[in-house]
């Protein structure tokens, strides 16, 4: 069955249906099926949107709908997750081809409520448009992490100070390289394909770090989307400041690194989509996160005084690297106009 | 100059820039440019989410791109005022064909700065990504009214009773007049047609009414966006209930009356696109509302107990009347489909 068949209220009461699966936390007092979603807080609330848009951030040559799904949910968390918040109210945008199919969404139904429960978040409400290109928007609120008087404890872009230690959770990498999988432009032995693959059709923020990173003193973060470099430029330049990043400890996994030999570093530096976390705080702050953490979290360099506010990159000798084709801008970038 | 020579941080700095404009409330801690906005709140907090598509609901043959920022603004505003509150935060989704010229994103700025003055909103946040439709998603958060000991007030689709008057604010059907003056459909005199396009050029959802409604004791409420009857209908399904509207007091414009003789009561019962609220409660309450609204509110029927739960229009004699296109359903009118 097609979606144009079950029309716009039949498909938001399916998808209501499936959303219930989440559960409801006890704050929210309205959700899907009213003008707007109303829940009770207090202290600090955060709140973030990313899209994702077929053609640009997915193809469904590689991704499920089931993965679409989930990864709608996780590219926010994510972003909520770099605050030190703790995502709470989702509102899911979708623009449909008319003649999609009632099972696929089905299935993105089914992602977003793994992702929800995943993450402790309900969706509360949304929209549904027609649409040529396949495209899914989320909102996510979230309650910042607080100290003991109820003070806000947030990580920014322009927390960092000249001294602060770098780290990043996890591996960096596996995801862009999972997508050359996908897309069939190299092969890799069957443990690391399976590994690498799964980094791009399921992204896992590390959540549970940001919140501890907040409470342990880390005052500047940000989630590595675009590549590491260039969030990390983000970064300095909201903060005023340079960074150096030393290219032998860049976290890089066993299976990147033995199924892409000379382009596993410009993979993690640059491939972006890992959506782990980039902590930058003084060194005992790092160390503190260090000993919490259930994953690896890798010091990879330092806040700098640089009035040009770089990113460099260096190697075990110390000298400057340049990688071909780091980051990612939206609109120079769309695939149709390459 | 295009979009896509300013890039996608060019085109964020400068949107940011724009909005600033709409200066910062007090509540907002961090706003466009981290991960995610921050804003202390207490009470209930509100959000919803609409999508304005090119083709869909709106044309740039008849929206200037100021309009497309004001409407996409108004109509979500227009929501959080259903429910009786205040918008506060804004996100912004732009789907932006690449080759969009940057004097149509400034104008298209100016519109929400223009709407963002009006209703008291920040724009906190957002995101831009390249598509061959233009489509603008906003997210918008708001405060639930409350009561003296801070006890939400709120008005819901669920919230009617049995013997419950219906009222209406302002003039119905005058946007989609409006429309049809600017599709060529027809023509009308100078006045009229300035009312009639201005009705749909630039949505105005009556915000302090929906405010007052809440704080006088109305429990129910919907704002009308697809058409008096279909969106009545959806209270009435969800609280269980019928409804009777007597066609002879829905309000119309004179300039809609004489511009559209013979139709302008269908116009008014299923055009959409009004931004007008139906509120529903008991009679002293919506006479309460009628002493302090400073535009009109007009008694158009009633809530009745009706097993099937259907809205019935009724002419002068209480015959039922039927009208022709009542209602928009998203998936299924796909202009591109017809």
């Amino acid at each position: 069955m097609k979606i144009s068949e079950l029309g716009e209220f039949g498909l938001i009461d399916r998808l209501a249906k499936a959303f219930a699966e989440t559960g409801r936390p006890d704050s929210l007092l309205i959700g899907i099926g009213d003008d707007a979603a109303a829940w009770k807080a207090s202290g600090v609330q955060l709140i973030t949107t990313d899209t994702l848009i077929e053609g640009t951030h997915f193809s469904l040559h590689h991704w499920g709908w089931r993965d679409l799904g989930w990864n709608a949910l996780a590219v926010n968390v994510s972003d909520i997750g770099a605050m030190g918040g703790t995502p709470e109210q989702a509102l899911l945008t979708l623009a449909l081809p008319p003649d999609a199919a009632v099972a696929d969404l089905d299935e993105l139904a089914a992602g977003l409520v793994d992702a929800g429960r995943e993450y402790g978040t309900a969706i509360v409400g949304g929209d549904i448009v027609a649409c040529e290109t396949l495209m899914v928007t989320m909102a996510l609120t979230g309650q910042a992490t607080a100290d003991a008087e109820g003070r806000p404890l947030l990580m920014t872009r322009d927390g960092a100070r000249a001294g602060d230690v770098i780290a990043v959770t996890g591996y960096l990498g596996d995801s862009a390289g999972g997508l050359r999988l996908l897309a069939g432009e190299r092969e890799a032995d069957p443990e690391a394909t399976e590994h690498l693959k799964r980094a791009h059709l399921r992204h896992r923020p590390p959540l549970a770090v940001g919140r501890a990173a907040a409470r342990l003193g880390v005052r500047a973060a940000i989630d590595v989307s675009d590549g590491l470099l260039q969030d990390l430029g983000h970064v300095c330049r909201a903060s005023g400041l340079g960074a150096v990043v030393r290219a032998t400890v860049v976290p890089m996994s066993p299976a990147l690194v033995r199924s892409f030999p000379g382009q596993a570093l410009a993979l993690a530096c640059g491939g972006g989509e890992d959506y782990e976390l980039v902590l930058i705080a003084p060194g005992h702050a790092i160390q503190q996160v260090q000993r919490v953490s259930k994953g690896p979290v890798s010091i990879i360099g330092e806040m700098t005084a640089d009035p040009e506010h770089r990113v460099r990159l260096l190697d075990a000798g110390g000298r400057e690297l340049s990688l071909p084709a780091a980051g990612w801008d939206h609109l120079r970038e769309a695939p149709w106009r390459r």
